[in-house]
Order: structure tokens, then C-alpha cells, then sequence
């Protein structure tokens, strides 16, 4: 994969940047194009997906490309410009899981500056049990809590989100999470 | 301002970039690079803020530059790489009004596909009338519900929050706000 957070010529221009703090009062160094004179900003993305829920269960898809492929995910994407985060959530639900949901509220919140993601999970009710994974996804499954496949999670934000949903079902009262993962 | 969204040029090797969906499955037109071979994203940009409470009164900011020079908001800015949302609300808020915040719960998160952005406001509580603002600001002041400059705010997205945040102060309950401005 490429690095996302690389600049080295002006997107605008084509012209060589430079690696500088500007000089409009800015304290972060930026990549500044000495020829048309745009400061390029690099921010965090979002990531959006659910928690799809059938009865007492909660899907995850198989990961079928990198990174972590073969690892086991809740149905999450790079949010677009075109839609909200919860309509981002409903859409890579769909691309993923091959499902339509009832979108819930937003159960997790997740900052992740070491990779400059913010991760956000939605409840999510199933209409059925039936999924039709899309090409991302090698295969989608119903688990329930003690069959959650723990140490085959592809990452953090999916395990931490998990967590926190089930020890809310338990308490029976649900929250939003929002947290810092290093 | 020059637009954030103009890709001409690939950032990482200076070649002039196409427009068109890539062949990798995806469904949105991107900028691809035919020398290196790199896909060039266009995401949603998150703005992080608070809502300062000093007793019954909130703060706003009149903004010092543009867009919405000289309205009012709240303070908030583009999140950095660095920092969690809820980091990037408190240095916001440090940055254009000089306080100190004890940060609460996320109360709103808007997002506005029209512009490529989503607004993340925090409840936060002062802890003194005292204010500092910095370059980006020409004041900031506190405002009971009665006297907010209602016709004088920078964007939706403030007023909207801060329709919200008085609403909810009337129930006596905060909720989360999810919301599409368009
Ligand atoms: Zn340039
Ligand atoms: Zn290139």
C-alpha cells in the first residue's frame, strides 16, 4: 500500500513542495508549494460501518483483501464525500455484507492517531439472516458472543467496539463510546 | 481559498493525473496516477469544536478570518493528524478563545456532504468567565440563550448545535445529535 500521508508535489501545480511550517501563524509543518503557493493539509479519515445484529447475534465478514486478509471485521469503509457517516456505515454495510439494516445510533467513536483514522461504528439491526458478501468479503457470519473468533479480529477498533457492545447488552443500557486507541 | 478537492497532479510523483473509476472494483471516479499507478482519495474533513458553558451563558468567537469574517461560532477548526477528536476540540477551543475546557460528552456530530465535512461539537465546561482569544479571533464572549446573535453566526452547523444544546438544557437531558444539514 501506498502511503497516504506523503506529499511531494503540488497537487495543483506539479511543482516540488516544501516541508515547512507556513507562515500564516500555522504550528504544524506542512507541504507548501513554492510555486502557487497552496499549503497542502493532511487530516485524519473516517471510517464507517455497523454492528449488524440478528436476534442474539452479531455479523462479521472475513476480510478478503489486504490489510488483514482472511481476518474476521465488522463491515467498516473510508467514508465518502458524498453522504453522511451514517449513510457511509449503511453503504459499505451493503458492499460488504451484501445487507440492508435499520441504522441505530452511534455506538463508538474511536481515534486512532498512529494510522490518522477516526473509526465509527452505528447499531445496526439485520432484516434477515440471509447475507450476500460483495467482493471485499471472502464470507459473512452470524456469531454469537461466545463464538466471536477473538484472536482472528483485524483490528483494534473492531475488538474494542465488540467488547463494549456486549458488555452494554448485559448492562442493558446502551452508550456512546468514545476512545482513544494507541 | 483554493479548492481542497482539485487533484491535477500525482502528489507522490509529479505526474499529471487521469479522472476515471479505477479497475480495482471501486464505483466513484478518482484521480489515478498512469506514471505510478497511485489512487488519489478525496475524503470528508472533520471540524472539531466545543461548546464552552460558563454558568447559564455559552461562549462564541467572532471570527478574524475568512470564511464568515467577523460572524460568530463556536470554537472549532479542522482536526490534525495527531489528536482524537475530542484532543482536537480542546486545542481548538485553547487556540481561538484562550480556555480551558473540562471536556463532556460528544453532543453533536453533523455532517455536511455539500462541502465534504463533518462537525463534531463537544459540551465543555469553562472554568472561569476569563477569555484569551487568539489571532483567529476578534472576541470572544459569553452569550445567555436571549442574547445569541442568531442572524450573526458563521454556519449551520453552530446554529443548529446550539438550537440543540438549548433544547436539550430545557428537558434537563442531553442526547447525541446525528444529523445531515444539506
Ligand atoms: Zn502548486
Ligand atoms: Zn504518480
Amino acid at each position: 500500500m501506498k502511503p497516504r500521508n506523503l506529499i511531494n508535489f503540488c497537487r495543483l501545480c506539479g511543482h516540488a513542495v516544501e516541508h515547512r511550517i507556513p507562515d500564516d501563524g500555522d504550528t504544524h509543518i506542512r507541504a507548501v508549494c513554492p510555486s502557487c503557493h497552496t499549503i497542502h493539509y493532511l487530516n485524519p479519515l473516517n471510517v464507517v460501518g455497523t454492528i449488524p445484529v440478528w436476534q442474539d447475534k452479531v455479523l462479521l465478514c472475513k476480510r478478503n483483501i489486504e490489510p488483514r486478509l482472511g481476518k474476521w471485521t465488522l463491515p467498516a469503509g473510508f467514508m465518502e464525500l458524498d453522504e453522511t457517516t451514517a449513510e457511509g456505515a449503511a453503504r459499505e454495510t451493503w458492499e460488504e455484507a451484501g445487507i440492508r439494516v435499520d441504522m441505530g445510533a452511534l455506538f463508538s467513536i474511536i481515534s486512532v492517531p498512529r494510522v490518522g483514522q477516526v473509526h465509527l461504528f452505528y447499531l445496526a439491526q439485520m432484516h434477515s439472516p440471509e447475507v450476500n458478501p460483495g467482493p471485499e468479503t471472502q464470507e459473512a457470519q452470524l456469531y454469537a458472543e461466545n463464538e466471536i473468533p477473538w484472536e482472528e479480529l483485524a483490528f483494534h477498533t473492531t475488538r474494542v467496539t465488540l467488547e463494549r457492545f456486549f458488555a452494554d447488552r448485559k448492562q442493558g443500557q446502551w452508550a456512546l463510546h468514545d476512545e482513544r486507541l494507541d
